[in-house]
């Protein structure tokens, strides 16, 4: 099979067609006619074998995470997916494998009527990048500047069923079948909170996706918004697999150091909190308030009899230490 | 040196900064304002280490060419490069090689005021994935589908210099040091032909970069448009350096099968070959004259005593046999 077949079968005539797309897969590039009025949004991520995923792992979830991580940062500017392109290096051109990753990779981009427009594929070592393309009205991103003191910090969802799935994949954490289904499913289905960004995009302060784990994304919002905050650490939204575990893991330290569970956290000015009432339904998902924003500049985690605490890890970092 | 600091060190800070850009690197996505009326295209390539350069290669290669070839497709429909995202997959993160590829990066980027406005980078075997978008009046794009029997076909500068290079490279062809030096500048810097795409746009009724070989691009030009062409080998636009080893290496071979001059293939009806002229001087490049569409479908090149030719490889292809 050639490089053309290859896209061709598994890529070109699969998903969705909009409207707004003029030329997709076949020319030089896409052509997209973004509507009359709306700002765009860009974002790309890359997941390369041995480094995000296990070189074995299973195409579907890799073509399903590839797309979900970038459609978490369109989420976090409050936009709304739109186009991607599809940058894939391949050991082999294997057809069930990447039948296996069509389909994950598909039924994601189908489910937020985005379009697949373009790509490129070559032969290499494992890796996927996604460029995706977002729309939102001018003006109304969802930025990481914008918390201000006396803000309310909340997050989407529970926190830390990835970091569980990966305790018990590396073998530390011993989980029961019923149990590993449900945390497997957080880390290698991630659903990204599209339908809350969009809800939240004419609302919330400042937002950010949590992809390095809260401590380290909302310190990137802190720096960004040039405050410090406070959290509770017994408020951080748990699941109920997580809380059974919780003691014998060190609390809420999972849920804070890792982000592969690709929840929202944002900011609201309290005198908004009843208009949040109202956008509730439109969130598909929990939105728990876990502390505030304050004028002073750092990150104090807190528990409920007013013990500081400080998480071991601060979040994943690729090059740490090179 | 993290993740973080990486980024802001070689890439936050360096590049033009369009004003259409409202948030550039640093948020969870970059937001940008497409002029109105304006279609927008996107583009995206990747090269990987091994199969698209040696990894010892010199990183401000690395960087300009990266951008190039994405230039390069953005050129072929005709449209205004305007912004990129890009994906960089490092074994480690070693500042002189940084600031190598960033330098080719963003000295291309700057030629032609294009931004960087968002990336991702990690840790992996060594590959570089670029996004770019650009844009044009609606309805303007030059597409592949456009040809059509009795148009003219050209080409942009001169084909297979980088093919001698590679032949030098290789060690099958032994170049002078001024003529090495020559060819090394276009296979490891090639020039996007941006200006003569944009200079075409209401003009042409199809064009293709040639990035597999004249041979291969187009005879994806005829797929698309439903035709065929006839080719005059001796009418291949070669440098002189090429003419010059032309006897020892199959006449124009090397020319139709090798694409990585990165030059522009496009048609033209005859009645509007004088509007040609008019916009010759925006090309910044010769347009040669070397064949024409037919309504019999393949494509037939001949030589000046009217003899067939068969080219014996028709353009690369990363999967053949895969």
């Amino acid at each position: 099979m050639n490089e053309f077949e290859l896209i061709r079968t598994y890529f070109a005539c699969q998903g969705l067609a909009r409207e707004d797309v003029i030329v997709s897969i076949g020319d030089d590039a896409a052509v997209v006619a973004p509507p009359p009025g709306m700002q765009q949004v860009l974002t790309t991520d890359m997941l390369v074998a041995g480094s995000h995923f296990f070189a074995d792992a299973d195409p579907r979830s890799i073509g399903h995470k590839a797309l979900a991580v970038n459609l978490s940062d369109i989420a976090a500017m409050g936009a709304t997916p739109a186009w991607f392109t599809l940058d894939l290096s391949l050991p082999s051109a294997d057809p069930e494998w990447l039948r296996a990753f069509a389909s994950g990779l598909f039924e994601l981009a189908n489910q937020y009527r985005t379009q697949l427009v373009g790509g490129d594929t070559v032969r290499g070592p494992l890796a996927v990048a996604i460029q995706l393309c977002g729309v939102m009205p001018a003006g109304e991103a969802l930025l990481r500047s914008g918390a201000r003191p006396g803000d309310r910090i909340y997050v989407t969802g529970t926190l830390g069923d990835a970091a569980l799935a990966l305790s018990h994949r590396r073998g530390t954490l011993d989980l029961t079948e019923p149990e590993r289904l449900q945390v497997m499913q957080r880390l290698d289905y991630p659903q990204p909170r599209v339908a809350a960004g969009e809800a939240l995009r004419a609302l919330a302060s400042s937002c950010i996706d949590v992809s390095d784990g809260l401590y380290a994304d909302l310190g990137h919002v802190l720096a960004a918004s040039k405050v410090g905050a406070q959290l509770v650490s017994e408020k951080i939204p748990l699941s109920s697999v997580y809380r059974r575990y919780s003691d014998r893991i060190g609390g809420a330290e999972l849920a804070l150091s890792n982000g592969d569970d690709y929840e929202l956290c944002f900011t609201l000015p309290p005198a908004r909190a009843s208009e949040m009432q109202r956008i509730l339904p439109r969130c598909e998902c929990d939105l728990t308030y876990i502390g505030d924003i304050e004028a002073q500049p750092g990150l104090r985690i807190v528990d409920a009899s007013g013990g500081i605490y400080e998480p071991k890890v601060q979040g994943y970092d690729h090059f740490a230490g090179g």
